[in-house]
Protein backbone atom coordinates (compact mmCIF):
# COMPACT_ATOMS: atom_id res chain seq x y z
CA UNK A 1 0.00 0.00 0.00
CA UNK A 2 1.25 3.75 -1.19
CA UNK A 3 0.95 5.76 2.12
CA UNK A 4 1.63 9.06 2.84
CA UNK A 5 5.53 7.48 4.46
CA UNK A 6 5.93 6.06 0.34
CA UNK A 7 8.73 7.64 -1.53
CA UNK A 8 7.95 7.31 -5.04
CA UNK A 9 10.20 7.38 -8.25
CA UNK A 10 9.20 7.80 -12.07
CA UNK A 11 9.97 6.98 -15.17
CA UNK A 12 9.27 9.61 -17.50
CA UNK A 13 9.56 8.69 -21.22
CA UNK A 14 7.46 7.51 -24.67
CA UNK A 15 6.65 4.30 -25.49
CA UNK A 16 7.72 2.44 -22.06
CA UNK A 17 5.75 -0.91 -23.35
CA UNK A 18 9.32 -2.59 -23.03
CA UNK A 19 10.69 -1.50 -20.02
CA UNK A 20 12.01 -3.72 -17.21
CA UNK A 21 12.69 -1.26 -14.78
CA UNK A 22 9.81 -1.02 -12.79
CA UNK A 23 9.78 -4.71 -12.11
CA UNK A 24 13.27 -4.69 -11.17
CA UNK A 25 13.28 -1.59 -8.40
CA UNK A 26 10.07 -2.40 -7.28
CA UNK A 27 11.43 -6.35 -6.57
CA UNK A 28 13.89 -4.52 -4.96
CA UNK A 29 12.87 -2.36 -3.10
CA UNK A 30 10.23 -4.96 -1.78
CA UNK A 31 13.36 -7.35 -1.17
CA UNK A 32 15.58 -4.79 1.13
CA UNK A 33 11.84 -3.56 2.32
CA UNK A 34 12.12 -0.17 1.45
CA UNK A 35 9.08 1.70 1.40
CA UNK A 36 9.47 3.14 -1.97
CA UNK A 37 7.52 2.87 -5.08
CA UNK A 38 8.58 3.16 -9.13
CA UNK A 39 5.78 4.12 -11.13
CA UNK A 40 6.30 4.47 -15.08
CA UNK A 41 4.59 7.28 -16.59
CA UNK A 42 3.95 7.85 -20.45
CA UNK A 43 5.50 11.51 -20.79
CA UNK A 44 5.93 12.88 -24.73
CA UNK A 45 8.46 15.58 -24.90
CA UNK A 46 5.79 18.26 -24.80
CA UNK A 47 3.94 17.61 -21.66
CA UNK A 48 7.60 17.18 -19.87
CA UNK A 49 8.58 20.84 -18.66
CA UNK A 50 4.70 20.54 -17.36
CA UNK A 51 5.63 17.54 -15.46
CA UNK A 52 8.63 18.29 -14.08
CA UNK A 53 6.77 21.60 -12.46
CA UNK A 54 4.37 19.47 -10.97
CA UNK A 55 6.01 16.18 -9.46
CA UNK A 56 8.78 18.31 -7.24
CA UNK A 57 6.22 18.55 -4.84
CA UNK A 58 4.13 15.27 -4.64
CA UNK A 59 6.28 12.75 -2.65
CA UNK A 60 8.45 11.39 -5.39
CA UNK A 61 12.30 10.65 -3.96
CA UNK A 62 13.65 10.99 -8.17
CA UNK A 63 12.45 9.28 -11.52
CA UNK A 64 14.60 8.17 -14.09
CA UNK A 65 14.48 9.84 -17.83
CA UNK A 66 14.11 7.49 -21.25
CA UNK A 67 13.89 8.18 -24.89
CA UNK A 68 12.72 10.99 -25.50
CA UNK A 69 13.67 13.15 -22.76
CA UNK A 70 17.39 12.22 -22.01
CA UNK A 71 18.71 15.26 -23.65
CA UNK A 72 15.63 17.12 -23.13
CA UNK A 73 15.27 17.06 -19.53
CA UNK A 74 19.02 18.60 -19.32
CA UNK A 75 17.32 22.45 -19.23
CA UNK A 76 14.95 21.81 -17.03
CA UNK A 77 16.49 20.84 -13.66
CA UNK A 78 18.31 23.27 -10.89
CA UNK A 79 21.43 20.93 -10.99
CA UNK A 80 23.51 18.74 -13.37
CA UNK A 81 26.44 16.00 -12.31
CA UNK A 82 30.39 17.24 -14.19
CA UNK A 83 29.35 14.27 -16.23
CA UNK A 84 26.07 14.07 -17.13
CA UNK A 85 26.90 17.63 -18.17
CA UNK A 86 29.60 16.35 -20.49
CA UNK A 87 27.29 13.70 -21.65
CA UNK A 88 24.63 16.13 -22.91
CA UNK A 89 22.23 13.58 -21.26
CA UNK A 90 20.53 12.73 -18.14
CA UNK A 91 18.72 9.48 -17.14
CA UNK A 92 18.14 9.87 -13.40
CA UNK A 93 17.01 13.04 -11.76
CA UNK A 94 17.30 13.39 -7.63
CA UNK A 95 14.88 15.57 -5.87
CA UNK A 96 16.26 16.72 -2.81
CA UNK A 97 14.30 17.98 0.21
CA UNK A 98 14.29 21.28 -0.91
CA UNK A 99 12.40 19.87 -4.07
CA UNK A 100 15.89 20.80 -6.12
CA UNK A 101 16.09 18.35 -9.36
CA UNK A 102 19.55 17.09 -10.00
CA UNK A 103 20.01 15.06 -12.94
CA UNK A 104 22.80 12.59 -13.32
CA UNK A 105 23.74 9.76 -16.11
CA UNK A 106 24.31 6.49 -14.74
CA UNK A 107 24.01 4.95 -18.53
CA UNK A 108 28.07 5.48 -19.33
CA UNK A 109 28.64 4.68 -15.46
CA UNK A 110 26.80 1.32 -15.24
CA UNK A 111 28.65 0.28 -18.55
CA UNK A 112 32.22 0.86 -16.90
CA UNK A 113 30.83 -1.31 -13.68
CA UNK A 114 29.87 -4.12 -15.60
CA UNK A 115 32.99 -4.21 -17.57
CA UNK A 116 34.39 -4.41 -14.25
CA UNK A 117 32.62 -6.62 -12.88
CA UNK A 118 31.80 -9.03 -15.41
CA UNK A 119 35.60 -8.86 -16.93
CA UNK A 120 37.70 -7.50 -13.78
CA UNK A 121 38.87 -4.92 -16.81
CA UNK A 122 38.61 -0.82 -16.15
CA UNK A 123 39.30 1.51 -18.76
CA UNK A 124 42.51 2.83 -17.65
CA UNK A 125 45.29 2.66 -20.64
CA UNK A 126 43.10 0.14 -22.54
CA UNK A 127 41.92 1.06 -26.53
CA UNK A 128 38.01 0.86 -26.94
CA UNK A 129 36.60 0.31 -30.40
CA UNK A 130 32.89 2.25 -30.53
CA UNK A 131 30.01 1.66 -32.74
CA UNK A 132 27.52 3.86 -32.72
CA UNK A 133 28.00 7.45 -31.40
CA UNK A 134 24.02 7.62 -30.40
CA UNK A 135 22.98 8.11 -26.90
CA UNK A 136 24.24 4.75 -25.23
CA UNK A 137 27.06 5.19 -27.28
CA UNK A 138 27.90 9.04 -26.27
CA UNK A 139 27.85 7.67 -22.92
CA UNK A 140 29.74 5.46 -22.73
CA UNK A 141 32.57 7.39 -24.87
CA UNK A 142 32.75 9.94 -22.01
CA UNK A 143 32.52 7.60 -19.33
CA UNK A 144 35.30 5.56 -20.68
CA UNK A 145 37.31 9.11 -21.07
CA UNK A 146 36.49 10.10 -17.88
CA UNK A 147 37.69 6.63 -16.50
CA UNK A 148 41.30 6.73 -18.08
CA UNK A 149 40.79 5.57 -21.53
CA UNK A 150 43.81 5.69 -23.55
CA UNK A 151 41.96 5.52 -26.88
CA UNK A 152 38.62 5.23 -28.27
CA UNK A 153 37.77 5.26 -31.90
CA UNK A 154 34.53 5.83 -32.64
CA UNK A 155 32.73 5.21 -35.69
CA UNK A 156 28.69 5.64 -36.95
CA UNK A 157 27.20 6.64 -40.05
CA UNK A 158 26.42 9.86 -39.15
CA UNK A 159 29.86 11.71 -39.39
CA UNK A 160 28.57 14.83 -37.54
CA UNK A 161 27.35 12.69 -34.47
CA UNK A 162 30.77 10.66 -34.61
CA UNK A 163 32.70 14.29 -34.97
CA UNK A 164 30.81 16.05 -32.05
CA UNK A 165 31.56 13.20 -29.27
CA UNK A 166 34.83 12.71 -30.29
CA UNK A 167 35.39 16.83 -30.85
CA UNK A 168 33.99 17.21 -27.01
CA UNK A 169 35.52 14.58 -25.23
CA UNK A 170 38.87 15.54 -26.43
CA UNK A 171 38.02 19.23 -25.54
CA UNK A 172 36.11 18.68 -22.18
CA UNK A 173 37.86 15.18 -20.65
CA UNK A 174 40.97 14.02 -22.37
CA UNK A 175 42.40 13.55 -25.42
CA UNK A 176 41.96 9.95 -26.65
CA UNK A 177 38.91 10.03 -29.03
CA UNK A 178 39.30 9.52 -32.76
CA UNK A 179 36.44 9.76 -35.17
CA UNK A 180 36.70 7.18 -37.88
CA UNK A 181 35.34 6.93 -41.28
CA UNK A 182 33.22 4.05 -41.56
CA UNK A 183 35.28 0.98 -44.18
CA UNK A 184 35.96 -2.44 -43.08
CA UNK A 185 40.14 -1.71 -43.95
CA UNK A 186 39.58 1.26 -41.02
CA UNK A 187 37.60 -1.58 -38.33
CA UNK A 188 39.98 -4.13 -39.22
CA UNK A 189 43.03 -2.24 -38.15
CA UNK A 190 40.75 -0.89 -34.92
CA UNK A 191 40.44 -4.34 -33.94
CA UNK A 192 43.64 -5.22 -34.69
CA UNK A 193 45.27 -2.76 -32.20
CA UNK A 194 42.03 -2.45 -29.51
CA UNK A 195 41.20 -4.06 -26.00
CA UNK A 196 37.49 -3.84 -26.28
CA UNK A 197 35.14 -3.68 -29.32
CA UNK A 198 31.60 -2.46 -28.36
CA UNK A 199 28.57 -2.03 -30.33
CA UNK A 200 26.11 0.44 -29.57
CA UNK A 201 24.33 1.31 -32.67
CA UNK A 202 21.27 -1.24 -31.42
CA UNK A 203 22.11 -3.40 -34.59
CA UNK A 204 21.03 -6.98 -33.80
CA UNK A 205 18.47 -6.34 -31.38
CA UNK A 206 14.73 -7.85 -30.94
CA UNK A 207 13.40 -7.98 -33.61
CA UNK A 208 16.00 -7.76 -35.73
CA UNK A 209 18.65 -10.54 -34.58
CA UNK A 210 20.18 -11.72 -37.55
CA UNK A 211 21.61 -8.33 -38.04
CA UNK A 212 24.95 -7.70 -36.95
CA UNK A 213 27.49 -4.58 -37.41
CA UNK A 214 30.33 -5.83 -38.79
CA UNK A 215 31.46 -8.78 -40.68
CA UNK A 216 32.68 -11.99 -38.63
CA UNK A 217 35.97 -11.61 -40.66
CA UNK A 218 36.92 -8.61 -39.19
CA UNK A 219 36.75 -10.19 -35.90
CA UNK A 220 39.71 -11.58 -34.10
CA UNK A 221 40.16 -13.65 -31.06
CA UNK A 222 42.49 -10.95 -29.22
CA UNK A 223 39.87 -8.26 -28.82
CA UNK A 224 37.28 -8.33 -26.09
CA UNK A 225 33.58 -8.07 -28.04
CA UNK A 226 30.91 -5.91 -25.96
CA UNK A 227 26.92 -5.33 -27.16
CA UNK A 228 25.21 -3.16 -24.99
CA UNK A 229 22.01 -5.01 -26.11
CA UNK A 230 20.35 -7.24 -23.03
CA UNK A 231 17.38 -8.50 -25.53
CA UNK A 232 18.89 -11.30 -26.41
CA UNK A 233 21.36 -12.03 -24.41
CA UNK A 234 23.65 -13.13 -27.06
CA UNK A 235 23.39 -11.21 -30.02
CA UNK A 236 24.61 -12.66 -34.01
CA UNK A 237 27.62 -10.30 -33.32
CA UNK A 238 27.94 -12.07 -29.83
CA UNK A 239 27.62 -15.47 -31.05
CA UNK A 240 30.56 -14.79 -34.12
CA UNK A 241 32.91 -13.10 -31.37
CA UNK A 242 32.28 -16.38 -29.67
CA UNK A 243 32.86 -18.76 -32.37
CA UNK A 244 35.89 -16.99 -33.75
CA UNK A 245 37.68 -17.22 -29.81
CA UNK A 246 36.96 -14.04 -28.35
CA UNK A 247 35.70 -12.96 -24.78
CA UNK A 248 32.45 -11.90 -24.89
CA UNK A 249 29.99 -9.38 -22.99
CA UNK A 250 26.54 -8.54 -22.84
CA UNK A 251 24.34 -5.85 -22.26
CA UNK A 252 22.39 -7.08 -18.84
CA UNK A 253 25.29 -5.70 -16.89
CA UNK A 254 24.99 -2.33 -17.94
CA UNK A 255 21.11 -2.45 -17.79
CA UNK A 256 21.46 -3.67 -14.15
CA UNK A 257 24.11 -1.29 -12.80
CA UNK A 258 23.27 1.51 -14.17
CA UNK A 259 19.67 0.98 -12.50
CA UNK A 260 21.34 -0.18 -9.38
CA UNK A 261 23.43 3.55 -9.19
CA UNK A 262 20.54 5.08 -9.86
CA UNK A 263 18.68 3.29 -6.90
CA UNK A 264 21.29 4.44 -4.65
CA UNK A 265 20.90 7.96 -6.12
CA UNK A 266 17.48 7.85 -4.64
CA UNK A 267 17.71 5.60 -1.61
CA UNK A 268 21.45 6.20 -0.66
CA UNK A 269 21.91 2.26 -0.13
CA UNK A 270 23.46 -0.10 -2.76
CA UNK A 271 20.99 -2.75 -3.63
CA UNK A 272 22.43 -6.56 -4.30
CA UNK A 273 23.72 -6.90 -7.75
CA UNK A 274 22.66 -10.64 -7.44
CA UNK A 275 18.89 -9.84 -6.67
CA UNK A 276 18.61 -7.65 -9.34
CA UNK A 277 19.78 -9.70 -11.88
CA UNK A 278 17.72 -12.94 -10.95
CA UNK A 279 14.73 -10.31 -11.34
CA UNK A 280 15.63 -9.21 -14.77
CA UNK A 281 17.04 -12.41 -15.91
CA UNK A 282 13.14 -13.70 -15.01
CA UNK A 283 11.64 -10.53 -17.17
CA UNK A 284 13.77 -11.46 -20.30
CA UNK A 285 12.81 -15.26 -19.60
CA UNK A 286 9.20 -14.68 -19.53
CA UNK A 287 9.31 -12.30 -22.47
CA UNK B 1 1.20 -3.83 -9.37
CA UNK B 2 1.49 -0.61 -10.77
CA UNK B 3 1.71 -0.54 -14.70
CA UNK B 4 0.93 1.53 -17.72
CA UNK B 5 -2.62 0.45 -18.34
CA UNK B 6 -3.49 1.47 -14.01
CA UNK B 7 -5.49 4.73 -13.78
CA UNK B 8 -4.05 6.73 -10.70
CA UNK B 9 -6.37 8.34 -8.17
CA UNK B 10 -4.59 11.62 -5.75
CA UNK B 11 -5.77 13.12 -3.23
CA UNK B 12 -4.33 16.52 -3.26
CA UNK B 13 -4.72 18.66 0.74
CA UNK B 14 -2.77 19.31 3.79
CA UNK B 15 -2.28 17.30 6.92
CA UNK B 16 -3.55 13.79 5.68
CA UNK B 17 -2.74 12.30 8.29
CA UNK B 18 -6.28 11.24 9.26
CA UNK B 19 -8.10 10.30 6.25
CA UNK B 20 -9.59 7.25 5.39
CA UNK B 21 -9.64 7.57 1.53
CA UNK B 22 -6.73 5.69 0.27
CA UNK B 23 -8.39 2.36 2.15
CA UNK B 24 -11.87 3.10 0.95
CA UNK B 25 -11.21 3.93 -2.46
CA UNK B 26 -8.13 1.02 -2.84
CA UNK B 27 -10.05 -1.83 -1.40
CA UNK B 28 -12.84 -1.08 -3.66
CA UNK B 29 -10.93 -1.27 -6.54
CA UNK B 30 -9.83 -4.16 -5.76
CA UNK B 31 -13.10 -5.70 -4.74
CA UNK B 32 -14.52 -5.13 -7.93
CA UNK B 33 -11.24 -5.85 -10.30
CA UNK B 34 -10.34 -2.30 -11.22
CA UNK B 35 -7.08 -1.25 -12.07
CA UNK B 36 -7.11 1.99 -10.37
CA UNK B 37 -4.56 2.97 -7.60
CA UNK B 38 -5.52 5.42 -5.27
CA UNK B 39 -2.62 7.78 -3.92
CA UNK B 40 -2.51 10.69 -0.89
CA UNK B 41 -0.10 13.56 -1.73
CA UNK B 42 0.30 16.28 0.95
CA UNK B 43 0.06 19.23 -1.23
CA UNK B 44 0.28 22.52 0.31
CA UNK B 45 -2.15 25.55 -1.49
CA UNK B 46 0.87 27.09 -2.55
CA UNK B 47 1.89 24.40 -4.47
CA UNK B 48 -1.74 23.48 -6.02
CA UNK B 49 -1.38 25.02 -9.07
CA UNK B 50 2.35 23.34 -9.76
CA UNK B 51 0.90 20.38 -8.91
CA UNK B 52 -2.24 20.94 -11.20
CA UNK B 53 -0.19 21.91 -14.18
CA UNK B 54 1.82 17.98 -13.94
CA UNK B 55 -0.35 16.10 -12.66
CA UNK B 56 -3.31 16.30 -15.79
CA UNK B 57 -0.31 14.30 -18.30
CA UNK B 58 0.26 11.33 -15.34
CA UNK B 59 -2.54 9.15 -16.27
CA UNK B 60 -4.53 10.31 -13.48
CA UNK B 61 -8.14 9.43 -14.08
CA UNK B 62 -8.73 11.91 -11.25
CA UNK B 63 -8.40 13.13 -7.79
CA UNK B 64 -9.77 14.26 -4.29
CA UNK B 65 -9.50 17.41 -2.96
CA UNK B 66 -9.38 18.11 0.80
CA UNK B 67 -8.50 21.00 3.04
CA UNK B 68 -7.24 23.52 2.45
CA UNK B 69 -7.48 23.28 -1.40
CA UNK B 70 -11.09 23.25 -2.23
CA UNK B 71 -12.09 26.34 -2.52
CA UNK B 72 -8.82 27.70 -4.25
CA UNK B 73 -8.60 25.03 -6.64
CA UNK B 74 -11.94 25.83 -8.44
CA UNK B 75 -9.62 28.61 -10.69
CA UNK B 76 -7.26 26.28 -12.13
CA UNK B 77 -9.82 24.05 -13.43
CA UNK B 78 -11.65 24.05 -16.78
CA UNK B 79 -14.96 23.11 -16.24
CA UNK B 80 -16.91 23.10 -12.90
CA UNK B 81 -19.92 21.32 -12.53
CA UNK B 82 -23.18 23.82 -11.54
CA UNK B 83 -23.76 22.74 -7.97
CA UNK B 84 -20.06 22.64 -7.46
CA UNK B 85 -19.55 26.36 -8.80
CA UNK B 86 -22.40 27.63 -6.79
CA UNK B 87 -20.69 26.23 -3.64
CA UNK B 88 -17.82 27.83 -4.90
CA UNK B 89 -15.72 24.27 -3.47
CA UNK B 90 -14.84 21.35 -5.34
CA UNK B 91 -13.86 17.71 -3.71
CA UNK B 92 -13.78 15.58 -6.73
CA UNK B 93 -11.39 16.05 -10.07
CA UNK B 94 -12.01 13.74 -13.42
CA UNK B 95 -9.35 14.51 -15.65
CA UNK B 96 -10.93 13.91 -19.31
CA UNK B 97 -9.05 11.79 -22.30
CA UNK B 98 -7.99 14.85 -23.56
CA UNK B 99 -6.72 16.19 -20.31
CA UNK B 100 -9.40 18.59 -19.11
CA UNK B 101 -10.00 19.02 -15.72
CA UNK B 102 -13.46 18.95 -14.37
CA UNK B 103 -15.11 19.86 -10.92
CA UNK B 104 -17.46 18.16 -8.99
CA UNK B 105 -18.39 18.60 -4.90
CA UNK B 106 -19.42 15.46 -3.54
CA UNK B 107 -20.09 16.64 -0.31
CA UNK B 108 -24.04 17.51 -0.07
CA UNK B 109 -24.79 15.19 -2.49
CA UNK B 110 -23.49 12.18 -0.68
CA UNK B 111 -25.38 13.63 2.59
CA UNK B 112 -28.26 14.03 0.64
CA UNK B 113 -27.95 10.60 -0.33
CA UNK B 114 -27.10 9.15 2.95
CA UNK B 115 -30.36 11.30 4.60
CA UNK B 116 -32.52 8.66 1.60
CA UNK B 117 -30.33 5.61 2.28
CA UNK B 118 -30.62 5.76 5.61
CA UNK B 119 -33.52 7.41 6.96
CA UNK B 120 -35.74 7.31 3.45
CA UNK B 121 -36.42 10.72 3.51
CA UNK B 122 -35.59 13.58 0.72
CA UNK B 123 -35.21 16.94 1.22
CA UNK B 124 -38.02 18.33 -0.90
CA UNK B 125 -40.61 20.00 1.53
CA UNK B 126 -38.61 19.58 4.50
CA UNK B 127 -37.67 22.44 6.98
CA UNK B 128 -33.88 21.91 8.17
CA UNK B 129 -31.62 23.65 10.93
CA UNK B 130 -28.49 23.83 9.91
CA UNK B 131 -25.39 24.47 12.45
CA UNK B 132 -21.97 25.66 11.04
CA UNK B 133 -21.84 27.56 7.34
CA UNK B 134 -18.23 26.45 6.47
CA UNK B 135 -16.92 23.95 3.92
CA UNK B 136 -19.25 21.08 4.71
CA UNK B 137 -22.33 23.21 5.84
CA UNK B 138 -22.06 25.19 2.85
CA UNK B 139 -22.26 21.83 0.48
CA UNK B 140 -24.97 20.95 2.27
CA UNK B 141 -27.21 23.92 2.23
CA UNK B 142 -26.19 24.13 -1.61
CA UNK B 143 -27.49 20.50 -1.99
CA UNK B 144 -30.29 20.60 0.09
CA UNK B 145 -31.79 23.98 -1.60
CA UNK B 146 -31.15 21.94 -5.03
CA UNK B 147 -33.29 19.35 -4.15
CA UNK B 148 -35.97 21.03 -2.74
CA UNK B 149 -35.33 21.61 0.75
CA UNK B 150 -38.92 24.36 1.86
CA UNK B 151 -36.45 26.17 4.74
CA UNK B 152 -32.93 26.13 5.74
CA UNK B 153 -32.18 27.91 8.73
CA UNK B 154 -28.82 28.49 9.16
CA UNK B 155 -26.90 29.56 12.08
CA UNK B 156 -22.88 30.16 12.26
CA UNK B 157 -21.11 32.22 14.66
CA UNK B 158 -19.57 33.83 12.35
CA UNK B 159 -22.30 36.22 10.67
CA UNK B 160 -20.75 37.01 7.38
CA UNK B 161 -20.37 33.43 6.37
CA UNK B 162 -24.31 32.62 7.50
CA UNK B 163 -25.67 35.70 5.62
CA UNK B 164 -23.31 35.09 2.97
CA UNK B 165 -24.54 31.41 2.48
CA UNK B 166 -28.14 32.44 2.85
CA UNK B 167 -28.23 34.97 0.52
CA UNK B 168 -26.30 33.47 -2.30
CA UNK B 169 -28.84 29.97 -1.55
CA UNK B 170 -31.71 32.57 -2.09
CA UNK B 171 -30.19 34.33 -5.44
CA UNK B 172 -28.59 31.32 -7.58
CA UNK B 173 -30.89 28.36 -6.50
CA UNK B 174 -34.44 28.61 -4.74
CA UNK B 175 -35.64 31.34 -1.87
CA UNK B 176 -35.55 29.05 0.86
CA UNK B 177 -32.51 30.15 3.10
CA UNK B 178 -32.65 32.40 6.20
CA UNK B 179 -29.84 32.98 8.46
CA UNK B 180 -30.52 33.16 11.88
CA UNK B 181 -28.84 35.40 15.12
CA UNK B 182 -27.45 32.53 17.44
CA UNK B 183 -29.69 32.67 20.41
CA UNK B 184 -31.46 29.73 22.18
CA UNK B 185 -34.80 31.28 22.22
CA UNK B 186 -34.15 31.20 18.23
CA UNK B 187 -32.82 27.82 18.26
CA UNK B 188 -35.56 26.44 20.17
CA UNK B 189 -37.91 28.39 18.15
CA UNK B 190 -36.17 26.67 14.85
CA UNK B 191 -35.69 23.28 16.08
CA UNK B 192 -39.65 22.98 17.48
CA UNK B 193 -40.70 24.03 13.52
CA UNK B 194 -38.01 22.18 11.85
CA UNK B 195 -37.70 18.80 10.67
CA UNK B 196 -34.39 17.96 10.30
CA UNK B 197 -31.77 19.52 12.72
CA UNK B 198 -27.86 19.06 10.98
CA UNK B 199 -24.73 19.63 12.37
CA UNK B 200 -21.66 20.79 10.72
CA UNK B 201 -19.84 22.79 13.03
CA UNK B 202 -17.55 19.72 13.91
CA UNK B 203 -18.20 20.57 17.33
CA UNK B 204 -18.22 17.33 19.20
CA UNK B 205 -15.26 15.56 17.17
CA UNK B 206 -12.50 13.69 18.14
CA UNK B 207 -10.85 14.57 20.41
CA UNK B 208 -13.23 16.58 21.98
CA UNK B 209 -15.80 14.36 22.39
CA UNK B 210 -17.21 16.13 25.01
CA UNK B 211 -18.49 19.23 23.65
CA UNK B 212 -22.33 19.79 21.61
CA UNK B 213 -23.50 22.82 19.83
CA UNK B 214 -26.55 22.55 21.80
CA UNK B 215 -28.07 22.18 25.11
CA UNK B 216 -30.09 19.42 25.77
CA UNK B 217 -33.06 20.96 27.20
CA UNK B 218 -33.51 22.97 23.71
CA UNK B 219 -33.87 19.16 21.54
CA UNK B 220 -37.69 17.27 21.03
CA UNK B 221 -38.37 14.16 19.76
CA UNK B 222 -39.90 15.54 16.74
CA UNK B 223 -36.90 16.59 15.04
CA UNK B 224 -34.56 14.22 13.37
CA UNK B 225 -30.53 15.19 14.77
CA UNK B 226 -28.26 14.37 12.11
CA UNK B 227 -24.24 15.17 12.64
CA UNK B 228 -21.95 14.80 10.07
CA UNK B 229 -19.05 13.97 12.45
CA UNK B 230 -17.88 9.81 11.86
CA UNK B 231 -15.39 9.96 14.50
CA UNK B 232 -17.00 9.21 16.95
CA UNK B 233 -19.84 7.51 15.07
CA UNK B 234 -22.48 8.62 18.01
CA UNK B 235 -21.38 12.44 18.90
CA UNK B 236 -22.75 13.40 22.28
CA UNK B 237 -25.12 15.38 20.34
CA UNK B 238 -26.40 12.23 18.69
CA UNK B 239 -26.43 10.49 22.27
CA UNK B 240 -28.72 13.19 24.18
CA UNK B 241 -30.98 13.49 21.24
CA UNK B 242 -31.06 9.87 21.11
CA UNK B 243 -32.13 9.98 25.14
CA UNK B 244 -34.77 12.60 23.82
CA UNK B 245 -36.48 10.22 22.13
CA UNK B 246 -34.96 12.04 18.62
CA UNK B 247 -34.37 9.77 15.53
CA UNK B 248 -30.44 10.03 14.63
CA UNK B 249 -28.16 9.97 11.86
CA UNK B 250 -24.52 10.47 12.12
CA UNK B 251 -21.61 11.47 9.38
CA UNK B 252 -20.67 7.92 8.04
CA UNK B 253 -23.05 7.77 5.41
CA UNK B 254 -21.99 11.08 3.84
CA UNK B 255 -18.40 10.16 3.97
CA UNK B 256 -19.36 6.84 1.78
CA UNK B 257 -21.75 8.68 -0.67
CA UNK B 258 -19.13 11.63 -1.03
CA UNK B 259 -17.14 8.64 -1.88
CA UNK B 260 -18.83 6.30 -4.37
CA UNK B 261 -19.95 9.46 -6.32
CA UNK B 262 -16.33 10.18 -6.95
CA UNK B 263 -15.51 6.87 -7.68
CA UNK B 264 -18.07 6.55 -10.21
CA UNK B 265 -17.04 10.07 -11.67
CA UNK B 266 -13.67 8.92 -12.12
CA UNK B 267 -14.17 5.25 -13.12
CA UNK B 268 -18.25 5.28 -14.16
CA UNK B 269 -18.93 1.92 -12.35
CA UNK B 270 -21.24 2.39 -8.99
CA UNK B 271 -19.09 0.43 -5.98
CA UNK B 272 -21.07 -1.34 -3.72
CA UNK B 273 -22.37 0.82 -0.56
CA UNK B 274 -22.13 -2.01 2.04
CA UNK B 275 -18.64 -3.35 0.94
CA UNK B 276 -17.17 0.37 1.63
CA UNK B 277 -19.00 0.81 4.83
CA UNK B 278 -17.22 -2.41 5.94
CA UNK B 279 -14.20 -0.66 4.74
CA UNK B 280 -14.78 2.20 6.77
CA UNK B 281 -15.95 1.05 10.30
CA UNK B 282 -12.81 -1.36 10.06
CA UNK B 283 -10.92 1.86 9.47
CA UNK B 284 -12.82 3.45 12.59
CA UNK B 285 -12.59 0.39 14.89
CA UNK B 286 -8.93 0.12 14.76
CA UNK B 287 -8.44 3.94 15.01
Amino acid sequence: MITLNTKLVGLLGYPLTFTFSPKMHNSTFKEMGLDYYYIPFEIVKEDLPDVLTGIRHMNFAGFNVTKPNKVRVVRYLDEVDELAAQIGAVNTVKITKDKKLIGYNTDGEGYVASLEDQLGITPEGKKFVLAGAGGAGRAIAFTLAKYGAERIEIYDTNLDCREKVAAEINANVCNCAVSRVLSDENIKKSIDEGDVLINATGIGMMPHTDRTPFNKDLLNPNIIVSDVTYNPLKTRLLKEAEEKGCQIHNGIGMMIHQGRKAFEIWTGIQPPYEFMEKVVKNIINNL
